[in-house]
């Protein structure tokens, strides 16, 4: 959606050094941008490509506006100012009320006429589906749901039972909530299914990636709080809580019953024990996973970044003989 | 569905203390129970909670029974006692008989009068469908499948050739089972793909987690023995061989060709390679994974918990010093 | 479909030891081969096996020959040779042209009329379907994709927008194509979400695995290259590049604007951070990860084999304790 640099400029609380009039259509990186493209600069990394842009205008902190051979748009936070201009320029794909003719919703769930429900969809008993809610082809919303206004399902999401949604919360293809919570009591006759009947309570703004899970509480619902960003291929098992604006990267596992606190950050492959409390603010590193109650902020890790095979073979070995090396200093000592 | 204490007592053999003609009609934690609730004490860290429980009746070990201001239904194992008495209060959802009118099954496939296939379900060429299995929404039952009697599909599963389940499995949305294992052929044109033309053999009994694959065998079948439970985003290799009763949490890869013995357990994030064999009774820690084929049974692990970031690197860096270390302590002991 | 030996050997340049007029209809191991069964003999841990093979063929190396109770194949890579082979004896199956009746198909959208479109697809606004193209049932092809002739959809797979697919690409069930990239700019008020506008590119005679999920570039494309292999349940990030050839086992993760080099193994759970080079011929051992740009050819590690647990925790302690060793080591220099 083609907009002036002047509107943007006001909208979004920048100095706009350039033509008002100029309309952007499109984003664009430093390199790739063409005249009717917006970019930005926020890495100072990127700062040599500056020079050479053909972009309509770049969002800039104003330090760089010296050396910016197009329009700037100067900000203190260039990429937050370009996420939201981006999201202006590029909204997210309109749609049109109503429920096509494959979908199937059973005759207790109630569905906004504003919403949309695409080929394939089917909708549960008892569900309720609120205002201006896109329902992408082949999704599944399963019975007592209650999704709040302005959500977005991609394609193939899978709502098991018993979620219930805040408002404008984006679920990306294959995404799987409310499924069973890994319940299982060990008997001398094998494993007995402990039943899961809790839900999924998930809060307003929050963004849940391809293929992830977040399975149902077993007893009280499995929480996620307002703004919690979830990447792709993520497990949050039974009656974990995550705490407001927390982020975590792809294929992270947080196992059952684990509370996290407010903005942390999770890498990818990261993760969890169960049963633990993680306070607000920590991060922790790739490859790692908290096994006890984390009660400072701050950074945790575990994991070794790769080296070469043969040196790092070497070191597992020598790691192996450290009691050997200990022995060997203790003697010393002793004479 | 509601029941009274007296039956759960007669039918669990439990020492009921307490009124045998109150009914319960569901389930709930210590603290959130009201009068119509079960509940249950079985890890003594909730044991506080016990005194202010507002439950119909606790089923709880007899050692406990004198602390218990409720009914109490006395047990040796309170929680798998709970799991059972749980199943009966909460049964899975009932479903109708039949084929909803969107269903498109394959004239060759042979689908029982008591099965549920629900909207948008598939059924392929020449598989079997069981007395009382439900098909979830969305679901593809590919070809040459035989899925036994009670087994439930909950949504979007997807079955892809040669799949034979025993009776009463269950199977979480996004599953995927049978789908190509990972065969290729390296050559100087590239890799060629080695056709994948084993299947998929589950036993009686077992439940698979949301958005696990398990993939076909190459030439013979992959296997999963009866009991075996399976958490969310596991990866089951080709012709790798599950033993019974083996519990699998989110996460767990397992690489081609390997053989799990029966009641092993892996933790969260953990795996094995490809071609060993893992004996009974063996328990792989979390984020850590065997290596080599593992003849004695008992807890493996390879994993650091996370700690500070600062003292983390330290140590890192105090461990690529090691070999320093090793030449300075020669040389003591050369002097 | 059965295959004279004759035609094999000529077709794949291999020497026969036997009779060309045998036929061979299936596939099957060493072990339980029978007389229509063509097999193969490549590791020689199997070697042990072909004494007692009831095959009608084996494939094998000519240094092999003299042990073979039957007909045998001879070729310098046995593997390769019955990957090709096996691709003739066990071809995909076939299909119809066409669509079925519960498809939907936006009407800008462009479907060869070789193509098949398997019950509940959906294909969206401006996109082109090739020759030959096999869409299995559930499969969303989202707008603006293209998809090159001959690929095949096995079921329920999802295309979110914008990928575009060279010719005979195999995309295995529950793979999520397109989806946004994680992209999010903290702020004050919370996590703004960063439109994600590119797309994905994907080469001819690429396969990517069941549940595996690529996402679209932030600004520019995702790119996979001709001839990768990926295995299920991976993640790769927005603008990643994965240069031709590479193979990666099941669970690997490679963060965002990673680009990896050709022919690059990566071992099962194992990673990449973001934006870094990994160069041609790397390969990544299992649950390892690449912290940083990798410029030489080899093998890189990080990680630790299981062993038993209390062994590990005392190895554990004393990793914990190398600081105090190196001061007794100082104060034992110091004397």
């Amino acid at each position: 959606m083609p907009v002036s640099l002047g509107d943007l400029a006001t909208q979004f609380g920048c100095e706009l050094i350039g033509d008002p009039d100029v309309e952007v259509a499109s984003v664009a990186s430093l390199q790739s941008a063409d005249a009717q493209s917006l970019t930005f600069l926020s890495n100072p990394a990127f700062k040599e490509q500056l020079s050479s842009t053909k972009a309509a205008a770049v969002i800039m902190r104003p330090a760089d506006a010296d050396d910016c051979p197009v329009a700037a748009l100067l900000h203190d936070d260039p990429y937050a100012c370009y996420a939201r201009m981006a999201g202006i320029i590029c909204p997210p794909p309109a749609f049109e009320p109503g429920a096509h003719a494959s979908a199937v919703v059973d005759p207790t769930a109630t569905v906004a006429s504003s919403a949309h429900l695409a080929p394939h969809v089917v909708v549960g008993a008892n569900t309720v589906v609120g205002e201006n809610v896109y329902v992408g082809p082949g999704s599944v919303i399963g019975p007592d749901c209650d999704i709040g206004d302005d959500c977005r399902f991609i394609a193939n999401a899978t709502l098991a039972r018993a979620v219930r949604i805040g408002k404008r919360g984006i679920f990306h293809p294959g995404v799987v909530l409310g499924s069973d919570g890994f319940g299982n009591a060990m008997t001398p006759e094998g494993w007995v299914k402990v039943p899961q009947v809790g839900g999924v309570l998930i809060g307003d703004d929050v963004e849940i990636g391809a293929n992830t899970t977040v399975d149902c509480g077993a007893i009280d619902d499995t929480v996620i709080e307002d703004g919690v960003r979830i990447d792709n291929l993520c497990m949050i098992a039974h009656n974990v809580r995550v705490g407001a604006h927390t982020a975590m990267a792809a294929m992270v596992g947080i196992a059952g019953s684990t509370t996290i606190g407010q903005r942390c950050l999770f890498a990818g492959q990261a993760g969890a024990v169960g049963h633990i409390r993680i306070c607000d603010d920590v991060i922790i590193g790739a490859m790692s996973y908290a096994s006890k109650d984390i009660t400072e902020p701050g950074t945790y890790l575990a994991s070794f970044p790769a080296e070469p095979a043969k040196a790092w073979t070497k070191r597992v070995g020598r790691f192996r003989r450290i009691e050997a090396l200990q022995k060997r200093v203790k003697k010393l000592e002793d004479r």
